[in-house]
C-alpha cells in the first residue's frame, strides 16, 4: 500500500464512479472509500476499518472473500494463457470445462451456454437471441419483451429499459421501444389489501394476460423476471406466482427468461431459483455467483428448444453475428471453474439455505414488533426489511428524509454493511454463503440498534 | 492439461461460441480449436501446433502474450483483494491508480474515466451519457447518433446498431431507432473515382452536413467513429477527413465520440488515434489495449465540457443511475496498471509505429504488383490487404467463393494467423507491438505464398 499517498486526490480528479453523486464526489464532499483487503465475510479499508459485509459486495461474493483456491486458479491461468478469443469455435481448457460444469448444474432442458462479462450484457445477448429466434421462425412481429416494474436486469440502454426502476430511466430516455412493463408481484404493496397471496398471484397473471391481449400475443416475444425481485426491493414471489405466470406464457407461446444473476448457483439454497419456484425458462441469465465476482463473467444459458432454432438459423444464414472480444475470457473461466468446485466442496448451497432460514428468523425475532416494521421477507440467503412511517396505512417515509441511507450509515459505523435499496424504505441483506450463525447474530443486532437509533 | 481428454465433446455439447457457425460446430463439422499457451507473438494449441498471431487475438494483445509482469500483477491482486465494487465512491488502489494513469495519457481536455468491461458496454455508457447530457442541457430532441457504414462499435443491441456491417444487423432487427449511418470514408471504393483524397474527404463532410440538415441539427446529438475503420476493412481516413468532419460537428454543436478500442494506447505509434489525426473528441472509448486483453476492462473517457454537465446533472438529480457490478474490477484494473507500465518500459508505442511502417512497406514490396491486388493500406501497426477479381474495374470476388477465408486458412497451415475481415475481400493484420522485423518478414512471406496458392 502506498503510504502518505495521493490516492484520494487522484480518485477525485480522475475516477468516474458507478452510481455515485458525481459532483459531490469530485468536490470532496463525500468520503473516499478505498478498500484494501478482505477475508471471509469481512472487508477492510486502507484506514484499517473492518466491516462485516452483509451484502457480499453487490450480492456477488457468494463464497466469501479471500479464498486462495480461486486466487490460485486465476494466477495459474494468467501465467499459462491470459487470453485467447472464443470466436469461430476457439476455446481453452478452462472455458470448455466451465461450459460443461454449468450445463451439468442447469435444468435438464437447457442446452448451451454463451459467455459474456456482465449480467447486463448477458441480457443483451438474450434479447438478440430472442429476436433472432422469432425471425428464423418467420414471426417478425413477435418481438416485444415484457418485464416487471421493480425488476432489475442491467444498466445498459436496452437492459436499463428492462429494469423497472425510476432511477435507471429518468434523464436517460428509457425505456426504449419494444420493452413494456407489467405489475410487480409485490404482495406487501398490493392495491387490494383483502387479497390472499394466491389471489394476488392470480391477479398478476390476469393483468399480464390482459396486457398481452391488448398488445396482441403475436407481438410479444418474451417475459423476463428474476425469480425473486432483487434490487427492486428483495421481494419473493407470492404463493403460486410463477405457476400462474408460466401458464399464461405457455398459452401465448411467449419465451421465459429467468434472470438468475442473483439467484444462480445457490443463493436460495438450490442451485437455481428456477428450481426453487418450479419455473421452466427458455433462457437463464447468470453472472455474479458464477465466479463469486473474483473475475467478471456472465452467461446466457439457452434451452434445447431455442438452440434448435439457432442451429437452423446458422444453416440458413451462416455464423451468428454476435460476440464480445472477451467472451469466455480464460482468466474469468478459470475463476468460474474454481468457484463452482469450491461451492461443491464446502457444501455452500445447502449452507446458504440453512443460514438464510436462520437470518430471516433472527431478523423477525429481533425486529418483528418494531413500530415502524412493514415487512421482513426473504427466501434463501436474501432478506429485505421494509420500514413504514405508519403501520396501519403502510405509508412510506418522505424520500427526502433518507431513512434507510441513514440507518445503513449508522450500521456501517458499527461495522456492518447492508444496502439501502434504491426505491422504497427497504434495507437489503445478502451475505456470503459462508456466514456463520454468530455473524448473523451480529448483523441482526447491529440492524436493530441502528433502526432504534434512527427511528426510536 | 487433461490427457485423453473429453474436451472436444464437452465443447460441442455445451459451449455456445461467439461469431461461430453454431450448427456446424455442434455437429462436429468444424475443427475443435483449444488454445493452450502463448508467448510473445506466438500461440500454441493443445495438439502442439504453433502459430505466429499476426492479429494479436482480436487486435487486443498489444504487448504480446505471456508477460510475467502482468500475470504477476493479476496474481497479487487476486490474493490481496479479488473484488470490491466501485459504486458510491468506492475504489481500490489499483482502480484509482489506473484512472490517474489513463488521464495522464489522454488528451488534455479530457476529465474523467468510467470503467466498463467491453468495448461494447463502453459505447453503451457513451450513449447514456450523451442522452443525459442533452437532457440536462434542456435539449430533449437532440438525441440521434450518427455512425458510419463499416464502423464497428460493438455487438449489443444499441452498439450493434452503431456498427455499420450487415452481419451484425441482419436477423437481429438492427439498427434500432435513434441511430443513423453516413458514408464510410472508404477512398478505395469511392463512387467518383476521379476524386483526390482531399476531394473525397470534403465530399464526406458535405454529405454528412446535408444529412444533418435533413434530419435537423437539433435532433443530432453525436457522431461516433473509429480513427481508422477497423473491422469494417482496416481503412485509414483519406487525407483531411477528420478536420473536415470535425468542422461540421462543431458548427452544429454535435459531440464527437472517438472509438479508440483498437487505436487507444499505441497501435498507431501515438498514444491515441485522436492525436494521430488531430481529432478533438468529447468521449473516447477504450478497451483492448488498456489491458492488452489480459483481463476484461474498458472505459469511457469524458471531456471537461461533458463532465461539467454531468456534475450539474448530479446536483439537480442526485447520483447517476448507471453502473455495472464489475465496473473497475480490481483484478482488471491491476492488469491495466501493469500493462500501461510495460508499454512505457518497453517503449512499445514507438515500436508499434516503427514496425507498422515496416509491415506496410514490406507488404507493398511483396504484393504490390499482384494481379489481384486492390489496395494495401494502413497506418501504424494496422494493415489491410484488399483483393479484387479485376484490377481495372475493382470488381469483388463472389462472396460464395470465400477467397479471403481460404487464403487465411492456407496461411494458418503455414503457421501464421491473419483475419479475413467480415465484409469484403480484405485480409487484416494487427500484430502485437513487440513483433520483430524477422517476424514481419515471415508474415509477409506466408501471406504472399498463400495468396499465390489460392489465386495464382
Ligand atoms: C437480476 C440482475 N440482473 C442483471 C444484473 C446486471 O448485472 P451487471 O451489473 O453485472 O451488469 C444485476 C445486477 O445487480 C441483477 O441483480
Ligand atoms: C472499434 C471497436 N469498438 C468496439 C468494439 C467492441 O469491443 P468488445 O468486443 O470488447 O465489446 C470493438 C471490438 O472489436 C472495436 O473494434
Amino acid at each position: 500500500m502506498l503510504k502518505n499517498d495521493p490516492l484520494e486526490q487522484w480518485d477525485r480528479d480522475n475516477f468516474f464512479h458507478a452510481s455515485t453523486h458525481l459532483a459531490m464526489h469530485a468536490r470532496g464532499e463525500t468520503p473516499t472509500r478505498v478498500i484494501s483487503g478482505a477475508k471471509g465475510v469481512h472487508i477492510q479499508d486502507r484506514d484499517g476499518n473492518q466491516f462485516l459485509d452483509a451484502f457480499a459486495g453487490l450480492y456477488c461474493v457468494n463464497v466469501g472473500y479471500g479464498h486462495p483456491e480461486i486466487a490460485d486458479a486465476i494466477a495459474a491461468q494468467a501465467k499459462e494463457l491470459a487470453y485467447y478469443h472464443s470466436y469461430v469455435g476457439h476455446g481453452t481448457e478452462a472455458s470448455i470445462t466451465l461450459s460443461k460444469m454449468i450445463m451439468d448444474r442447469a435444468p435438464d432442458h437447457m442446452s448451451k451456454v454463451y459467455f459474456g462479462l456482465s449480467g447486463s450484457d448477458a441480457n443483451e445477448t438474450n434479447i438478440k437471441l430472442i429476436w433472432y429466434y422469432n425471425n428464423i421462425l418467420g414471426r417478425p412481429e413477435k418481438k416485444k419483451i415484457i418485464s416487471r416494474w421493480r425488476g432489475y436486469h442491467g444498466s445498459g440502454l436496452m437492459t436499463g429499459s428492462l429494469t423497472g426502476l425510476e432511477l435507471f430511466h429518468k434523464k436517460f430516455d428509457l425505456p426504449l421501444a419494444q420493452v413494456i412493463h407489467t405489475e410487480a408481484p409485490y404482495y406487501f404493496r398490493r392495491t387490494d389489501q383483502s387479497m390472499t397471496e394466491e389471489q394476488f398471484s392470480a391477479h398478476c397473471a390476469v393483468e399480464l394476460e390482459a396486457q398481452i391481449e391488448r398488445e396482441g400475443a403475436d407481438t410479444i416475444a418474451a417475459f423476463i423476471g428474476e425469480p425473486v425481485l432483487g434490487t427492486g426491493g428483495i421481494v419473493p414471489p407470492p404463493a403460486g406466482y410463477w405457476a400462474a405466470i408460466q401458464a399464461v406464457l405457455d398459452k401465448h407461446d411467449i419465451l421465459l427468461v429467468a434472470d438468475e444473476v442473483v439467484t444462480g448457483f445457490g443463493r436460495l439454497g438450490t442451485m437455481f431459483g428456477s428450481e426453487y419456484y418450479g419455473m421452466k425458462p427458455d433462457l437463464i441469465t447468470i453472472a455474479k455467483g458464477l465466479t463469486s465476482a473474483y473475475a467478471p463473467l456472465s452467461g446466457s444459458i439457452v434451452s434445447d428448444k431455442m438452440w434448435k432454432v439457432l442451429e437452423q438459423g446458422a444453416d440458413e444464414n451462416g455464423p451468428i453475428g454476435h460476440g464480445w472480444t472477451y467472451s469466455a475470457h480464460p482468466i474469468c473461466a478459470a475463476a468460474g471453474v474454481a468457484n463452482l468446485k469450491l461451492i461443491d466442496d464446502l457444501n455452500l448451497v445447502a449452507n446458504a439455505g440453512r443460514m438464510g432460514t436462520y437470518l430471516n428468523a433472527a431478523m423477525r425475532d429481533a425486529l418483528g414488533d418494531h413500530v415502524n416494521m412493514g415487512e421482513i421477507r426473504g427466501d434463501g440467503l436474501l432478506c429485505g426489511v421494509e420500514l413504514v412511517k405508519n403501520q396501519d396505512t403502510k405509508q412510506a417515509f418522505e424520500a427526502a428524509d433518507k431513512i434507510c441511507p441513514t440507518i445503513v450509515g449508522a450500521m456501517a459505523e458499527q461495522g456492518v454493511i447492508a444496502r439501502a435499496m434504491p426505491q422504497g424504505d427497504i434495507i437489503g441483506f445478502a451475505p456470503p454463503f459462508c456466514i456463520s450463525e454468530a455473524e448473523i447474530d451480529k448483523v441482526v443486532d447491529v440492524t436493530k440498534k441502528a433502526i432504534t437509533q434512527v427511528l426510536g
